[in-house]
């Protein structure tokens, strides 16, 4: 049997937990990371991370409901729940986006 | 003396800090009282709420660059700084307080 991982539906995804998932650098870094692509195997997400540090950073962002997990075999892949925040926090993270990353 | 405040320079407010600051129901819910006044007595921005608790929440805004506190007497005048947030961060503030307040 796969691994599954919960995700909030649209209406329990909530602006103070989003807020909190977007706070911190790293998770920050993969939020601009991810706003690019379709999806990214959790491996590139953290490169020279420890696995437990990306795996922990991803539970944090897919439980605010920023990102979406797919098992696929032993890989995950990452993804951007866009739309979703899109209608629910509409502007939000393209002002967030827009704001240049910091050494 | 009086007492003083430090606040950081806009080019030291840093788009982590400010979202942590944010992702605070008290703290935000402060954000949206402070939004369509120049400045508001700390003591009516947590009415039933603790001096002490107050104080905490308003110290962590303003250390993150997102509120100024002006003393006055035994009083503290807590205002958005709205400009500087625009300037720095634009869109995000408007994008933050566009979303409906939850129980």
């Amino acid at each position: 049997m796969g691994r599954t991982y919960a995700h909030p539906e649209p209406d329990d995804i909530h602006l103070p937990r989003v807020l909190f998932a977007l706070s911190d650098p790293m998770r920050l870094g993969m939020v601009r990371l991810l706003a690019g692509r379709e999806a990214v195997n959790s491996l590139d997400l953290g490169p020279g991370i420890p696995k437990s540090t990306v795996a922990h950073h991803t539970r944090i962002l897919r439980e605010a409901g920023v990102t979406r997990t797919r098992p696929d075999g032993r890989a995950c892949w990452i993804s951007l729940r866009r739309d979703v925040l899109d209608a629910r926090f509409p502007g939000l993270l393209d002002a967030i986006l827009a704001v240049e990353a910091e050494a």
